[in-house]
């Protein structure tokens, strides 16, 4: 079908999680995954933290990802509301028993293997391994909110196909 | 911080949430949104529906976007669990009353009245109007499952700035 005038400008700009400790999640998103903190936004209550993959090859600077923030997609929204970060236990649901809704997120790579054991020898946990189950090429971690990450190949779909 | 060799590859594919009923939502996500369903993969329990905005201005064929779906960023997946379709209500969960987790995915676009005009006209329920509460550049409409979407412009962040 296609895009009619009216919806030709929309973007998939963004996906928001709520998570408990950005002292342990920025690192997660920015060193274990590789994504670029583009903006920080301070309220009295709460702290929103903008994170995208570079796809400029290191060219863009940090003010031309700030200007482009808007009209790109892929963009992950983490929301930390002030004091989660002194409970024990994460308050986040990660949708995957009941209540269900959101599932996952999910990061595409080259090499699955070569991802999940540099994810392994950084003490990732694991939902999946590659080895568990049926779909060998697919891995699931969990982020430090327990939010399921699913890790895959650009060569093969979601479905193994 | 540059991003180092061993995450080069690595893009945020897609978000995945579950939905009670392709036969309404894949209508709201590719009619309203203007989302194109590239991919759907039948298993025998459940579906997946793969959906994307085009960004080739209508020159790519189905064919180059199935090919380059893995690569890409701004992918939804909906995944529809055979049955639920017959269950008076969505069994889904929003994140955004407890438990909490996942807050909504977010739609950017050049002119963000005309776009909330639309929605009002095509009776999409809304979350928050865009007359709604101090940020005036925001709204936030809901998908059949009750999902929030934020909507919002291209040239003003999340918060106003």
């Amino acid at each position: 079908m296609p895009r009619t005038l009216e919806t030709a400008s929309f973007r998939f700009n963004h996906t928001m999680l709520r998570i408990k400790d950005p002292k342990v999640s920025i690192p997660f998103y920015t060193q274990t995954l590789g994504m670029e903190l583009i903006q920080k936004h301070d309220f009295s209550d709460f702290t929103l933290y903008f994170l995208a993959f570079d796809h400029s090859g290191g060219v863009d600077t940090l003010d031309i990802k700030k200007k482009t923030q808007m009209s790109r997609e892929g963009i992950l929204e983490l929301t930390h509301n002030h004091g989660t970060e002194n409970l024990k236990e994460t308050p986040y649901h990660s949708g995957n028993s009941e209540p269900k809704g959101f599932g996952h997120i999910a990061i595409t790579c080259e090499d699955v293997e070569e991802a999940c054991a540099r994810f392994e020898k950084l003490g990732v946990p694991f939902q999946k391994r590659l080895t568990d189950g049926k779909m060998k090429h697919i891995a699931f971690i969990k982020d430090p909110d327990g939010y399921w990450i699913e890790v895959l190949p650009y060569t093969r779909g979601p479905t193994g196909e």
